[in-house]
């Protein structure tokens, strides 16, 4: 269990490096709304896995804050940012894949899966780092699952 | 007080179309964190700007949805993206003056002034447009009453 959460961990640090990486402006409004939804995302994810890897000291108010920031972006209503015609086949300023817009059951399912797993977060973040660890696990796998499916790898 | 409205809307145009043009990446992630908050604000500001406009249909759905984000949005917990150090004579990629660290008495009045005028964003999106145009005009002031004080114009 705990080498699993490691290597999730370490997932999520190289999402987030890439998310960092990407330093254009997109085309489109929406495109880049949706991105920085998602770099608000990593900002976050990033304190709570310097944590979690042992590089900043275990914070339970730090970690609270960035959990509790990541529960309320998953609520956030992202509709008008994913509109027809912004995936990857029509924008290259974007990595979605037209499969995103084909299957919006599972991406709905998805992303119901990271609003809990950041709830849990919120609950898990401010007890101790064992707990913080077992839920970045599960936070990061939520990230990966949508990630893989619809997000195309990077050039 | 229609006029007030009007004006204001404008004022808030201008601020949103200046935010877009920021295409840079920041060199801090606290900088970037900010900004992208920032952009998001923008992005929601914009769909209800342009109906109080005109330039598009008033749409209720739509205008709730844009409104419960700038709720959502007011409410995240942004102390790790201002950290000291971090003022346009420490950094040339914000505009964020140092005036903005030595008054948080002021600065936290103000970001209540922008929560309570995005709560009741909420209540009037959704009514007609009318009442979005007055809800527009306060949100709009509380926007331009920080960045009037703690942000350096643009160069």
């Amino acid at each position: 269990m705990f080498k699993k959460s490691i290597l999730l961990v370490a997932g999520v640090t190289v999402a987030i490096t890439m998310g960092a990486a990407v330093a254009h402006e997109a085309s489109s409004p929406a495109i880049n709304a949706r991105q920085h939804v998602m770099q608000l995302y990593a900002f976050n994810l990033g304190t709570l896995g310097a944590m979690a890897k042992g590089d900043v000291d275990y914070n339970a108010a730090a970690a609270s804050s960035a959990a509790n920031n990541l529960a309320l972006l998953s609520t956030l209503d992202q509709s008008a940012m994913w509109q027809g015609g912004s995936d990857n086949s029509a924008d290259t300023t974007t990595r979605a894949l037209p499969d995103l817009w084909q299957n919006f059951p599972d991406v709905g399912a998805k992303s119901a899966a990271l609003a809990a797993a950041a709830a849990a977060m919120q609950d898990a973040a401010g007890q101790d780092l064992a707990s913080l660890r077992v839920a970045m696990g599960a936070l990061g796998g939520s990230c990966g699952a949508c990630h893989k499916a619809y997000r195309a790898p990077e050039n």
